[in-house]
């Protein structure tokens, strides 16, 4: 083709179906013979591993909030040299499962360290590389927390823990970089149930992919 | 006394005598009974420590320009944080080796991430916090790496075996931000000998710390 990749994110709160929607993504590319790489930081990249799991250590309570903020944008600039930007040199349709909104959403808004200071040491991880395409899983807190305990497949963790207060923050902070990036980020009623969903993202996709890909 | 501390950074090229001059500011602050810290990044601190111990590794060649300026940043907020904030607030005069302008002239300049860029992520990783006064050695890298082969006390480490056209690149650097910086920086000819240099920078420290401390 000699075309460049295409780069889609996906975004949401706890319980809003990301994972489960992005196998429905791959089906679809894998039924349409479309070349994908489906991937989340850190990903089995070695170096990217080993930084995340300074920021998951229980035993490093003393952690400076810009210190984690600054670690998981060194996680990501490394996943991205050697995941992401490799791929769509091949010219792979790449969806990662969160990418920089989520720490514009969750560092920068919900934990307050400003947005525009998260967003300019992601601007310098990234080295200006944004999706093409980003989904925003939208739903309500409630529904989100109550979806993860009726699934018995993964366990709670910490964040799901935060009070819903965090969670509702979350929430505000998605729906502004939304409306304030509304050529790239679609944002999908999550509420619904997920086939519903998934249909809508399917539908999206492909029309998004015959207009640019 | 009620107000708060002193902060002093030491800033220079491969053997500029950084280290030996340090040992000579303690012996004058010790002698005036005035109290201080040296330090320097990661120094001991836990986090810090395994942030650097990532970026030494040798094994990790592949790893992102990106991806290490931004750990050498997450290293230094933790450092900070934990160690020369509270002695700040302490009201002690911290003597940090090396700190932000290492970063904008080896990374930004040298290496050619772009000083602007490498200072973005470093003002977020000190939420501001800047050098009351600092020292720049300035030395000809031919001399400097002169000093360090005569010198038995330590082995040559990675940065001294790059090309010299780095070492001049890191000096005109040093030098630029010297002048940008008027105020804060004293650039002081480190090409002298060592006890000489040392003489000029504590009469500097003394007349500084009378001024402002």
């Amino acid at each position: 083709m000699g075309r460049k990749g295409y780069f889609i994110t996906l975004e949401g709160g706890e319980g809003s179906g990301k994972t489960t929607v992005i196998g429905r993504l791959a089906a679809y590319m894998q039924n349409r013979s479309l070349p994908y790489l489906i991937t989340r930081e850190p990903g089995g990249i070695d170096i990217a591993e080993k930084i995340r799991s300074i920021i998951l250590d229980p035993l490093h309570t003393a952690m400076d909030a810009r210190t984690e903020a600054l670690l998981y944008a060194a996680s990501r600039s490394q996943h991205l040299a050697e995941r992401v930007e490799p791929a769509l040199e091949q010219g792979l349709i790449v969806i990662c499962d969160r990418f920089v909104d989520s720490s514009l959403v969750y560092q920068g808004y919900a934990r307050g360290l400003g947005m525009d200071r998260v967003k300019a040491i992601n601007d310098f991880a990234t080295g200006g590389r944004t999706p093409d395409l980003t989904f925003y899983l939208d739903i309500e807190p409630e529904a989100g927390l109550a979806r993860i305990a009726a699934n018995g497949e993964r366990e709670f963790n910490r964040l799901d823990r935060e009070s819903l207060a965090f969670h509702h923050k979350v929430r505000e902070g998605y729906r502004l970089i939304a409306e304030a990036n509304a050529q790239r980020i679609v944002t999908v009623d999550a509420g619904r149930p997920l086939h519903v969903v998934e249909k809508e993202l399917v539908d999206t996709l492909e029309r998004k992919l015959l207009k640019d890909f």
